[in-house]
């Protein structure tokens, strides 16, 4: 599959051993005490290098932790090796990563290294970030979990992911794995400098029931495969018969208004993300080694002035302000986590477009790989309010429970 | 004076005549084109190494530019160097800087080489950062201008310094320097990613005399010198004389209630410092080379709970919403710079308990060396309200104006 780019066998051994003895000795560090972990080639780690999935930083030792990796190995977790990065964790898969399931396609981006490692199951979590849809849509090509938090709700320093949409996310094997991962972060080194950090219980919040639930279509929607559409029908009904409220534009004119203006979330978070890839691609563009893609995103960022950015910030924050109204009503938003299965082909890593809603929102969002397309797993995403994400992991775990295990 | 930790003397050159031709042919790139300065060498720089301040990272390569000095290479400025930092740019002067007015006395820190090289005149300006009192104090100490935009207001990424009160400074040799500078780096590169940046015109706005000011005594006020103090009182009769009206906590009971609250600046602003210092110091104890202080101040961080950092966190808004509504009523706040002149010694660069509140507040605050101390130049500040930067420095330019120069 191509998922690791570095792999540490020496000191996960070693880590591994020390944690059980700490298990033998009843004395574990914390609930991911002995857990593997893949960590995104965007994160540094003191013990290997960081090479941004980009010949330009290819084998460069940071020597230092990011502060997620340091609280984990803090919380006893072995950190196993790092997984592939597109090229800045942006769009381009300089060293391609096959789908678990189908080494035909691609695994997804940018954090597709982590998403293939935790959909073939090597590894029960990785950490992924996500500015765009780098974590859910991987998440959703590969079978696994894709947790995506409130924007600075888990610490990123230490990530070149340090865009104004970035965040840490988590893939793992189940939403349990994926807040216990979060939980043991936050508890050691907080939320990015300034926010409150991951607000929610040490261990996985307890399963509810959601009573209402909002279809939010996208922009995607016309996008999204006829199976992916059918597939994500079956799952409304379900939770319908389920008991649980689900409604959608036809009954509620302000959710439909805001998927309206929803559908602005691609080109106002392209917008953000050209200006602010003025540094470093300003200086960037003078090596070799940056894709062709990047020069064009560079010389789009030159186009803007700073008052093109302001504008473009304060519409994020008219859009944000309106999901907010219109998500108070309900628990979560439910919607595709991809617009069907992992294309065929490693040269694209598939359309964002069901991610950046959450992503532009600064939301909680989370994929569960409960739908199928073309024989593939296709996410359910849920959509939650700002620092609410311990609820929406409530919703997440009913969610997940209620279908049967394979 | 131990100003410069590396100088890039041939690069400096050739950038130096490329701006001497696009000045001969009146194509400038800027208003800064040719202007050397002086990088804090917390930032990086491509072609010099970045140490810290600390044995750890001597000589550390990290092969790109921050956003700041990127910025300024496109606007034609001449980086001549590193300037010396304390350890991590916190309280340790492992390589202690000399003042240039007596090189018995400490140039102050974080940003010791810096304020140092502005106040010998080696350069016109220089890049520095503030969490705490890191730039306006040196500034005062070296009889500089030091100036500490919005939090936020101009782009950090790329410098080490990155806690939630961190800020690029400026330390200049006058104000419209300082504003010139801040404005070149805010155009190309913004300010920090999801924040408007510095508001403003390009080059400096116009001197404008202030209506009415507010005397700002914080809680440095009794352990300012007698002839500090006095220093002051003759500034202020000063500006009254000049038709200013100059008023104080005897006038006004809630700028006395504002003060009262703003005298757990420093206790408020160490806790919230030491939490987020969790990350990196974490992992750095582990290694040799880390100063006992710091090995004292992250130990201390491990008493701190992340709900400790939440509170301080709520205690840090609630302060800065009665700065902005006693503000408000003035055209700016008054105090000093520092307590005094610059200590003899260069083991301690100094209090800076007179930096702390426009630090937690995450205003914008200017130090004009206008007073004096021991023969030593000493700082008169003005702190401004959030976003309103170009006010504060026409406030400021109007008091420089005011006073003789050389």
């Amino acid at each position: 599959m191509n998922a690791f780019v570095h792999v540490a066998r020496e000191a996960a051994i070693a880590a591994a051993a020390a944690s059980d003895r700490r298990w033998r000795e009843n004395k574990p560090l914390s609930s991911v005490d002995g857990m593997t972990i893949g960590v995104k080639d965007i994160i540094e780690t003191e013990d290997m290098p960081t090479g941004q999935g980009s010949p330009m930083w290819e084998g460069s030792q940071t020597r230092r932790d990011a502060a997620s990796v340091q609280a984990l190995r803090e919380a006893g977790a072995v950190i196993l090796g790092k997984t592939v990065t597109t090229e800045f964790a942006a769009t381009e898969p300089l060293m391609p990563v096959r789908n678990p399931h189908d080494t035909t396609r691609t695994a997804g981006g940018s954090s597709s290294g982590s998403a293939a490692a935790v959909g073939a199951g090597i590894v029960p979590a990785a950490l992924g970030t996500q500015v765009i849809g780098s974590t859910l849509r991987p998440a959703s090509f590969c079978g696994c979990v894709g947790f995506k938090p409130t924007f600075g709700a888990l610490n990123r320093s230490g990530s070149f992911d340090h865009l104004s949409q970035s965040c840490l996310g988590i893939l793992a094997a189940t939403p349990e794995d994926a807040w216990t991962v979060a939980s043991a972060i936050v508890r050691r080194v907080g939320g990015d400098p300034g926010h409150p950090g991951l607000d929610g219980p040490i261990l996985a919040p307890t399963a509810r029931a959601p009573r209402r639930l909002a279809v939010l279509q996208t922009a995607g929607w016309t996008k999204a495969s006829a199976a992916a559409q059918a597939a994500f029908a079956a799952a409304r009904e379900r939770l319908v018969r389920l008991g649980i409220a689900v409604e959608d534009r036809r009954a509620d004119p302000d959710l439909e208004g805001f998927e309206n203006t929803i559908a602005e979330a691609v080109a106002v978070s392209f917008r953000i993300f050209d200006w602010e890839l003025r540094w470093p691609l300003g200086s960037y563009v003078r090596h070799k080694g940056l894709s062709e893609a990047l020069r064009r995103r560079a010389a789009s960022a030159q186009t803007l002035t700073l008052d093109d950015y302001r504008q473009a910030l304060r519409r994020r924050q008219e859009i944000r302000a309106q999901h907010a109204w219109v998500s108070a009503r309900y628990d979560a938003m439910l919607t595709l986590g991809a617009t069907g299965a992992a294309p065929v082909g490693l040269s694209w890593t598939g359309d964002p477009v069901f991610n950046i809603p959450a992503s532009l929102l600064g939301v909680p969002a989370i994929s569960l790989p409960l739908l199928a397309d073309e024989g593939m797993p296709l996410g359910l995403q849920l959509i939650g309010r700002a620092n609410e994400d311990a609820d929406l992991m409530a919703t997440a775990a009913w969610v997940w429970q209620s279908y049967p295990s394979d």
